[in-house]
C-alpha cells in the first residue's frame, strides 16, 4: 500500500476551501474575540458557517455527517482548520471531541453510536475525556490509575478524582477511565465508561486556571464520588482500557501537530508580514540576517514537522499502531511550534507582546503542548525504550 | 582597582536580610494575587514593610535614604528582591523608578534632585521614562527618535507619540525624550525632560495589553500634543540626551538582569521542590535523569548569569561605559532567565501550566525581557560590531 | 501526479540488497582501512562487488546500465548505501560523480554522452566538477564566477583558479564552469566545459588538507592556465552554465542528505549497541534517562530528516525546480546528520573519541557538509528570501 | 575572604607577557607543526624560550621554581597561554603534567617532591596520571576502580589495565590509582602509587589513536602485570587515594577550562579577522547578519565561561571543595569551546575545514574536552543530586 505525499482530490479541494473558509470567516471571529472562544453560541454559529461552506466534520464517516477522511489526507485539512485557534472549534474538529468521535467509531456500540456518536458529530453535544489524575494517579505514567468502578448490582459504581479535563465544563457526556481489576500500578484492568451529564455522582470541583485559555471549556478537576451508571454505560469491552487509550492516543496526538502546526504557520505569516513592512537602520526587517535566520528556521521546523505527521499518517492509515511515528511526531511538532511562535514573536518585538497580534496567545496556548498528550520527556522515554528493545531482539541469538 | 566576587559586608548582611524578608513577607502576598501587583495600597504596604525590615532602597545614596550601594553589592541584593515579582516593588527598586534614580542622581540639578528624586527615593511617588516609540519611530534604533521638542518662549513645546511607556498610569512625573536637532536617523540632538503629570499637553491614549503584566502601572501609549514645559524641565542639558540614555542604560539593563534572575532561582527552588516530591514510574522525579538534566542545566544558566552580571558591574563601578560587557549581560541572562522559567514549568507538567504556581506567570512576565532594553539580535549586532571594530583598529596599519 | 512515502517496489527490494551487500561487504572495508577509501584498486573491488550484488547503479537510466530510479526511489537505497563512508562509492553513486552522471544524462549531446557518460557510469573512468573558486572567486555567490573562458580559433581558452574540487585527483575528466560573457557579480554568462585528464592546459596545484577524508580523490586547488579545449567540449549551450549548474545543484545536494542520513543511521546504531552493553552505576546505560534523550533525538532527527528528502524528491520528480525544498531538506539535513554523530560519539563515552570506532572519523566526515553545498547560513538566507517575496507577491496590490 | 573579578598585578603583568610570548614565539611553531607538538626536542626548545621570557611554570610555588600563583590567577595566564596548542606545554601547564604537580605538591612526601615535583616543575621530566580504566572498570564512574594493589613484603604488587592514559609515552613516572581495599563498586579503599618507568611489571600495550592529537605522549593503554614496588611509592596515605583524586579533581578540570578558553579565543580571532576581510555579496562577511550573530554568541560563550571558571576559582582559593562550581564551569566550558570552535569554523567556510588554519585541528582537540574530566552528562547528574540534596537537607525538618 502506498501513502502519499500529497493530498487526494476530495482532500487537496476540502483543504484548500478549508484554508479559505478559516482565513475569511474564523480569523475575524478570533481576532474580535483574542483568540479565546468565548460563549456557545460563538461555536454554534461558527459550526454552521462550517456546515454552509462546506467543510464540517472532515473526519467522521460519511454515516454521520462527515466526509470520512483517513488520517494523511486529515493532515491537509486540518493544518488549515488550524490556522486559527477557532478553526477547528468550527469545523467540529477540537480536542478533545475530535478523538472522542474517532474512538467511538472505532469500539462504541450501535445503540452508542447512536446516542453519543451521532450528535456529537453534528455539533449538537460536546464530550470530554476523563484520563489524566491529580499526582500520584495516572499521568505520564497511565498504570498509576487510581480512579476505581466497582461492580454493583445492575451496574457500576466509579470513585475517583480526574484533572486537567478538557471541555468537562458544558459536556453532555464524559468518557471516563476507571480501574476495574488490579492495582495502581498494573498495566492491565482499565475500562472506559460513558457518563451522562447530569450525572449526581459526578462533579465539576474546579475550573482549573491555566495558561492556555482557548481550549473550549476550560480544564476542570472532576469529582467522581459514588457515581452509578447502568452496565450500558460500559465502553467496549470491560478491562480492555487501556488498550483502547491507545487506539485514541495515536490519532488524537497525531491530529493535534495537525491543528497546531496550522498554528505555527499563522505565526509566521504574521511575523512575515511584519518583517516585510518594518523598517530598521534603514533596511526593512526582513532584510537583515539574523530575521532572516529566524523566518528561515520558521519554514524549516514547519516543513518537518509536516514530514513527521506525514509520516505518523502513513503508520496509521497501514493499520500500524503508530506508537513510535505518533509519538517522534508528537515531540518534534510540540516543539517545533513553540519556537515557530517564539521566534516570530521576536521578530515581532514589542508589537509580539502586546495584545495587538495574537502572538503572545499563541505562545501561552502551545506550551501547554509540550507537556498534555506525553511530555516530551515521556515520549523520548518511550522513543528510546523502543530503539533499544529493537536492537536488543536483533541481537538476541 | 579590584571588584569583588563576592559582596562587601554590607551588602552580604543587606542581601540575607533581603531574603528573609521577600520570602516570609512579600512571596505571601505575591502568591495571593497570582503576581500581578493589584493596587497602589499593595505597593505602599510593602514599602512600609520593607522600610521597617531595614532593606528599603539600597540603590540610593544615604542623602536620599538609601543604602548606597556600588552596582557589585546591588547584584547580590537585588537578585534576592528579585525572587518574589513583587520584590523590587517593595524594595522600591522596581523599573522603571530604579532607573530613572540612578540617572536622576547622576545628572539632575539639586533643585531637580530635590522636587523629583526624594520623594521618588521615598517611595512618595512614582514615574516613568518615556523613549520608546511606534514604528517608524525610536526603538531598537534610538536614532529614529521622533518626538520633537520644540523652543517656545520660556520653555519648550513636546510633540509625539510614546509607547510602552511601563509605570505611565499612576506617575508623579514623566521623564521624556525629544529631539532638539536634527532629524530622525540622526544620531544627536535629542534632550530629556521632566514632564509633571497633569500637564495638559500630555496624555495616556490607551493601556497596551501586554504578555506581562506585574510591571506595576502597565505599558501605555502616551501622546503629546502642544505639550509645554519650562526651561527647568530640562534634565541635565539640551541635545545631550542621547548620552544621558546610555548613563542609564548600562546600569537599568544590569539591573534588570539581577531582578530577574532572581526569578530563574525562585522557578529553579519550585521545580526543585517539586521534583523532589513527586513520585513517577517508582522513583521520584528528582532520580530520572531527563529531569536531572533540566535541574543541572538551570543551575548552570544561573551560574554563568550571575558570573556575566558581575562583570558588568565590575566594568561599571571602575567607570566604564559597560556598553559591551552589559550588552553581553543582557542577552545571555534574558535568554537563560527563560530557559529556566521554561525547564522549570516543563519539571512541573501540568501543575506548571496552571496556577496553582506561578511558573505560568514567571514564563509571561520574562518572555518581554528579551525584546525590552533591546531585543537579543540587536545587542548581538552591536557585540559584533564591537568586536570587529576592535580587530580592525588593531589592523589599520 | 501523487508521490509516495515508501519505495516502489523495485525500489524496496534493492534498498534492501543494498542494506545487506553494504553491511555484509563494505562494512568489513571499511573497518579495515578506518573509512578512508585508499587506493583504486579498493574502488574498483567494491564496484565489482556491487555489480555481482546486482546494486550498482542505482540511479543511471537501463540505456546506461543501471536501475533508472527517480529521486524518490532513490532515496531508499542512498540511504542504505550510505550506511558506510565507502557504500556510495561502491555503488557508484558518490559525489561528485554521481551528480555529474545526473547533469550528463540531463544535458548533454548523444556523442558527449557515449564519451563520458557511459564509461563513467560503469566505473570505468572517475569525473569532478570544477566551479568553486577561492576568494573572491565564485563561493556561496556562484555570481562571482572569476575563470574565464575566450573564444579561439575552433574552441575555448580557459584561464582561472579552483579549489575543493572534489575527486580531481585521478579524475578521467572535469566538468568546469568558466565566465564566457559578463563579468564577476553578473549572474549571467557561464559556461560548461568538459576537459580532459592530461590537457596541459589543466593541472593540480595542491592537495587541500582536510578536516575530512574519505571523499575519493580528496579536494584539490586546480590551476587553468591557457587551458584549450574544442568546440564540442562545450556541455550544453554557451552561457547557460548557471542554469545547468541548478539542474545539477537541487538532485546532488538531495543525494547529498540521503548518503549522509545512511552514516547518521549508523552512527545511532552503534552508540545504541553500545549504550545496550556497557553498565555504569549499575544499570545499562540504555537505561540511564540522559542517554535515552540523545537516542530519542537520534531518532527524531532521523525521521525528520528523511521526511525532509522525500518532500524535496517529492518536487523534483513532479518536475519543480525543488529550490526552496532542497534548501530546507539540505539545511536541516547537515545539522541533523551533525547532531546525531556527535551524540553517538558523547554516548561512546572515550571509546567514542578514540580509533576503536568510526565516530570520530564520522564526526570529521560530516563537518564539511555544513559548509559544501552551500554554507547553512546562506541557504537560510535564501530559503527567508523566497518566503518574504512569496509575501510581497501576494501582497504587491 | 574577598576574590576579584581582575589579576593581582603580578598576574596581570605576567598574563600580558605570556600573550606576548604565545603570540610571538609559540605560535608559529604551532602553525608550522599543525598544532601537533611532535618530537620532545620541540617540547624542550619552547620551555627554554618560556623560561628566558620569564613565563615558565606560573602555577608551582616559588621554591619549585615557579610564580606561585593562586587559581583566580592562574586564570588570566592560563588562558592566555592555551591561546595556542603548545602554549601550555611551553609554559609546563600542559595536562597531566600540571594537576600531578598541583597534587604534589599538596600531599607527596619531602623526599617525593625532591625526587619527582622538582625535575618534573623543571621540565626536565614528564608524568602521566593512570586512573582511567576500560569497561567496566573506573571511568565516570570512579568507584567501579578494578586495578588491585596487593601488600607484598617490603611493598605493593600492583595487577590492573588502564586505558586513555595521557601522555604515557616519554613519561618519567606514572601516578597509578589501585583498589587497596574493598571491591568494585565501593566507594572506599583506594590507593595512589609512584611507579617509575621501566619497571618490569608496566608496560603500554597500544597507543590508542583519538580524535584529538595534540597532548603530548599520546593517550596509551596500559598494562599493569605483577608491578611491583617499594613502601615509599605510595603517594599519600593507603587507602585515601579517592580523596586525593578528588584534591586533583576540581582544580585539574579547572585548569583545563583555562587553556581550552584560550583555544576558543584563538578561534574566534581567526574567524573574526576571516568576516573582517572576506568580501561576500558585496559587503564584508562581519556586516552580514547571520555572521554577526556568530561572532556575538561566541563572545558571550567566552565571557560566560571565564565568569564561570572564576567563581570556581573562588571556592577553591577560599579553600572550599570546588565540588559544584568546577563542575558547572567544567560543563559550561566544555560544551561552550566547541561551539565557539564549531561557529568560528563554519565563518570561515571552506577555508575552515582546510589545514590552511588551524580551526579543523581545534575542532578535533576540543571534543574530548566534552568527555574527559567527566562527561557532560555524568556532571549533569552530580550538578543535580547537589542540589536535590540541598532541597531535601533544607526541608527534613
Amino acid at each position: 500500500m502506498t501513502v502519499d505525499l500529497t493530498p487526494g482530490p476530495v482532500a487537496e479541494d476540502l483543504a484548500r476551501r478549508t484554508a479559505r473558509f478559516v482565513r475569511e470567516t474564523v480569523v475575524p471571529v478570533e481576532e474580535r474575540l483574542g483568540g479565546v472562544p468565548g460563549s456557545d453560541d460563538v461555536r454554534l454559529e461558527l459550526q454552521r458557517a462550517a456546515r454552509e461552506a462546506g467543510v464540517f466534520a472532515p473526519h467522521v464517516s460519511p454515516e454521520y455527517g462527515g466526509h470520512g477522511l483517513d488520517m494523511r489526507d486529515r493532515a491537509f485539512v486540518f493544518e488549515e482548520a488550524g490556522y486559527s485557534l477557532l478553526g477547528p472549534l468550527a469545523l467540529n474538529i477540537a480536542a478533545p471531541d475530535e478523538g472522542n468521535m474517532h474512538m467511538l467509531e472505532a469500539i462504541a456500540s450501535p445503540a452508542q453510536k447512536e446516542r453519543y456518536l451521532r450528535p456529537l458529530a453534528a455539533g449538537a453535544t460536546r464530550s470530554c475525556f476523563a484520563m489524566t489524575e491529580p499526582a500520584p494517579g495516572a499521568g505520564s505514567d497511565p498504570a498509576a490509575l487510581a480512579t476505581t468502578a466497582e461492580r454493583i448490582p445492575g451496574g457500576w459504581r466509579i470513585d475517583g478524582r480526574k484533572w486537567f479535563i478538557t471541555g468537562a465544563d458544558g459536556a453532555d457526556f464524559v468518557i471516563v477511565m476507571a480501574r476495574t481489576s488490579g492495582a495502581p500500578g498494573d498495566a492491565g484492568g482499565a475500562t472506559m465508561f460513558l457518563v451522562d451529564a447530569g450525572n449526581p455522582g459526578m462533579r465539576i470541583v474546579r475550573h482549573i486556571e491555566t495558561l492556555d485559555e482557548s481550549l473550549f471549556g476550560g480544564h476542570a478537576e472532576m469529582l467522581f464520588d459514588g457515581c452509578t451508571v447502568p452496565d450500558d454505560a460500559v465502553l467496549g469491552e470491560v478491562d480492555e482500557g487501556f488498550r483502547y487509550a491507545r487506539v485514541r492516543l495515536g490519532p488524537a496526538r497525531t491530529t493535534h501537530c495537525m491543528r497546531w502546526l496550522g498554528i505555527a504557520r499563522r505565526a509566521q505569516d504574521i511575523a512575515v508580514a511584519r518583517a516585510a513592512e518594518r523598517e530598521l537602520f534603514g533596511s526593512r526587517l526582513a532584510e537583515l540576517g539574523m530575521v532572516q535566520a529566524m523566518i528561515a528556521d520558521n519554514e524549516i521546523d514547519i516543513a518537518a514537522a509536516h514530514g513527521l505527521i506525514l509520516q505518523a499518517c502513513a503508520d496509521l492509515d497501514r493499520g500500524g499502531s503508530g506508537a513510535q511515528s505518533t509519538s517522534i511526531a508528537k515531540t518534534f511538532c510540540a516543539e517545533a511550534v513553540w519556537r515557530v511562535v517564539d521566534r516570530s514573536l521576536q521578530i515581532c518585538g514589542a508589537l509580539g507582546v502586546s495584545g495587538d497580534v495574537l502572538l503572545g496567545r499563541f505562545l501561552r496556548e502551545t506550551r501547554p503542548f509540550r507537556i498534555y498528550d506525553g511530555p516530551s520527556e515521556t515520549h523520548r522515554w518511550s522513543i528510546a525504550r523502543r530503539v533499544v528493545r529493537r536492537h536488543d531482539a536483533a541481537h538476541a541469538r
